[in-house]
């Protein structure tokens, strides 16, 4: 039973994102009607430069004017794909008060204002979807809210970054440094010519914000997401790493702790297992690993941005929010009923893989191995390279808590044979 | 909000998946119960033998009268877990008649009579649901339905059966024969006392029927599914796939033709490259690769059966019908709406790896090749080794229609100098 009366969709932006939602939107309307159940229309297009020439995109939709555009009334579904926190989230909440649901691909609005949306979006009885604020066209979002509502989330583990996935695959396979590796993740498109969100890890941590509060049901804040750039990750450190049989990839970790009772999530570099499904993920891809009580170790894995990409996901969510609207129903909304405790990194159980520059005299294994210990940090194993009256030692440590690992860390920069320390990595995924 | 009034669950079997789907509605009765905005109680359990004791299950709830229990008018869904075409069906049938929404696990029911299900449900407004039914519990066929709704899936290559993966893995990993690696997947519970359902193929081939279908929203029958087993797979084989940088795995393949006015679907063993994602699928691990229009390459992974990691589908499941019942209203149906017609296997389009024996005597290449010719079928590589008179000649086309193909492999046994086709294999995944 198809219904002729379209449903009107407003599409806020359209740029990267933007103008492939609205070209899949024309190219396949016949596939979107039949399989939405009603034809879907471009109501209106709102951009910020009204005059630059934007390719099927009818003129007369175009407009600058984007908050009148979501309160005309008839507006059913808000697409927001401008980015940003302002104008975005006005917009957003606007368009809840005007009648309309709201598809948006904005991470960084949804991670730190994603409570108040929706609850904005309840209120008004509205649906809020955002499959491709986290990691682009693969379905995380859906699979983590819906086919695993039944299940307990312990664990989530990605890659949910492509640029900086790209500089450490390059870094890895190269040997090359972090500069020659992030020039050319930039010729060739792959990072912005300012890539602080990217390299420095603010783009993961707002993405694993979003995971920790959907897999948990929990509200995580972008404040309580621990987060370290991977700016001075070395060529030096993928030698060590491919030492342990292992690689670098920058993590985004969400953590429920042993006894049930709270929750992590961080960012950060670490070395993993080159046996592990993420380690082999090349190039800009994206993949998530998830462990549950009963599903076991799931990965998800695909492109995380592009626009395509990214409008395939944007698509899914317009389908899913207009056959909703139709059943005069709504989806899920925010689940954050278990409002667990968010802790502290130092409550973070990991292992440190410790290079030091030390004086080459006997008993200094003796005074390092003694300040693990008096830390409580048990060493995995420990290898010692001389040469020249300089020496390093390399040490692995079993798991421990952060805070015990960094401490043991600061203990050792205060011994006088230890002249630095050349590098810290933490190591997962085992 | 809460409501009081729980949702009743008859839950038909109680077998390795069912036993695990009533411990976790007991375990995590209450997240179930946050999550679905209404506590959900088992209301009966239908099984064949009810002496068997069973662990955490009360006795009051066992029933043999599987039909008493679906036709008693308070149950809101029904989980259907018994396995196999009858009762499972006319319970299935029965329950939508009672205004019972379903969730089954049942590929063989879903792949041989999904039309009649679903219209079924539809014609009484309720919900069939079967996440479980395709790869356990990895999340698919929701991803596959909802979150690509705004996309064009081209093809689907998936590993979709854990026992076939597991001994064709040991014979990659080990140089066992076809027969040894069985014997050890069946002292390990990886294997069924009778194991043609896996390694005929016949179970994966009900998957890719369902999966063809929500993939292309077309109705693709058990019957259109093109299937060959792996019993024949030899340890030369896994040895002529090394030298080609492959491995050989069991997959299920459901393309859209390029015209895109048709599709297929098929099971057969098949070379991959070592460089594709699904070649190091390990053990009774499955993961499923998807292409898509918008999208691009998508990979979802993780355990394929199992009673625990089914069960945690069956919950997703349970929870969404659950969701869609307080909602009043129901999720996607059967999309069928494209009716594309279904080519049978000589229309696929592929690529033959060829070992043949051949007299070791000047001029056969030459006779060989004028066959693949006349064929239309071009050769991509040839290797030839020669020992005692006899020798072997090993052929990798390009890609021709399969049709072309056994064609050509026909009129190659019928030469005299081909002493016999040692054997033949698709290579896929390029
Ligand atoms: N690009 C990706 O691969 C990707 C992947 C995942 C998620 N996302 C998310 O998708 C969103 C959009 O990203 P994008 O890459 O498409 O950005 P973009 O290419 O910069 O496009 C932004 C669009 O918003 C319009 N715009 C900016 N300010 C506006 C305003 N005040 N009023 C109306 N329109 C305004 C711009 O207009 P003009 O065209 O006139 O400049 C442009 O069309 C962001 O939230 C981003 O995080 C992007
Ligand atoms: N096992 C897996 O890993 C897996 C994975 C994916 C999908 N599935 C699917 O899940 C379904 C169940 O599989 P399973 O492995 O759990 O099977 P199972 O262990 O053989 O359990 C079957 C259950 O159904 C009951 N039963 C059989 N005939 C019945 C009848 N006529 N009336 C009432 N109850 C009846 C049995 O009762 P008794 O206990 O009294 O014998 C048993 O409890 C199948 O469709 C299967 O394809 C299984």
């Amino acid at each position: 039973m198809m219904r002729t009366r379209p449903l009107k969709v407003a599409l806020l932006g359209c740029g990267v994102v933007g103008s492939e939602v609205a070209r899949i939107m024309t190219t396949h309307a016949d596939d979107l009607a039949q399989r939405i159940g009603a034809p879907v229309e471009l109501a209106g297009v709102a951009v910020r430069r009204p005059s630059k020439v934007r390719e099927g995109i009818d003129p007369a939709l175009v407009t600058t004017d984007a908050t009148a555009l979501v309160k005309r009334g008839d507006i059913d579904v808000v697409v927001e794909v401008i980015g940003g926190i302002e104008p975005a989230r006005s917009l957003i909440t606007t368009a809840f008060e005007h009648g309309a649901s709201v598809v948006s691909a904005n991470k960084a609005l949804l991670a730190q204002d994603g409570a108040a949306l929706h609850a904005a979006a309840e209120e008004h009885g509205r649906d809020l979807y955002y499959e491709a604020a986290v990691a682009g066209a693969i379905p995380l979002i859906r699979p983590l809210r819906e086919s695993l509502a039944g299940d307990k989330v312990n664990r989530v583990l990605g890659i949910v970054n492509g640029t900086t996935n790209f500089i450490l695959d390059k870094m890895d396979s190269t040997g090359a440094g972090y500069q020659e590796a992030l020039d050319e993740a930039t010729a060739l498109g792959y990072a912005e010519a300012d890539p602080t969100a990217d390299v420095e890890g603010f783009d993961a941590a707002a993405k694993a914000a979003i995971l920790a509060g959907i897999a948990f049901h929990t509200r995580v804040r972008l404040d309580d997401v621990y987060r370290e750039g991977m700016t001075e990750v070395t060529a030096a450190d993928f030698r060590s790493a491919k030492e342990m049989g292992c690689t670098i990839k920058l993590l985004a970790i969400c953590e429920r702790a042993r006894d049930g009772a709270s929750v992590t999530a961080r960012v950060h570099p670490a070395m993993i297992p080159l046996s592990h499904p993420l380690a082999s993920v090349r190039g800009a891809y994206n993949a998530v690993f998830v462990e549950s009580d009963a599903a076991g170790q799931l990965m998800f894995y695909g492109p995380g941005a592009g626009g395509s990409p990214t409008a395939s996901a944007v698509l899914g969510d317009l389908v899913a929010v207009c056959r909703n609207k139709l059943n005069g129903a709504t989806g899920p909304g925010e689940s954050a009923y278990a409002a667990l405790p968010v802790s502290p990194m130092g409550d973070v159980v990991t292992r440190y893989h410790i290079s030091l520059d030390v004086a080459d005299k006997p008993g200094v294994l003796a005074q390092v191995a003694t300040v693990f210990a008096e830390h409580g940090v048990s060493i995995d194993t420990v290898r010692q390279q001389g040469k020249d009256g300089e020496a390093s030692l390399v040490v692995v440590t079993h798991r421990a808590l952060d805070a015990a690992l960094t401490g043991t860390v600061e203990a050792l920069r205060k011994l006088d044979t230890v002249r630095g320390v050349a590098s810290i990595m933490r190591v997962e995924g085992e």
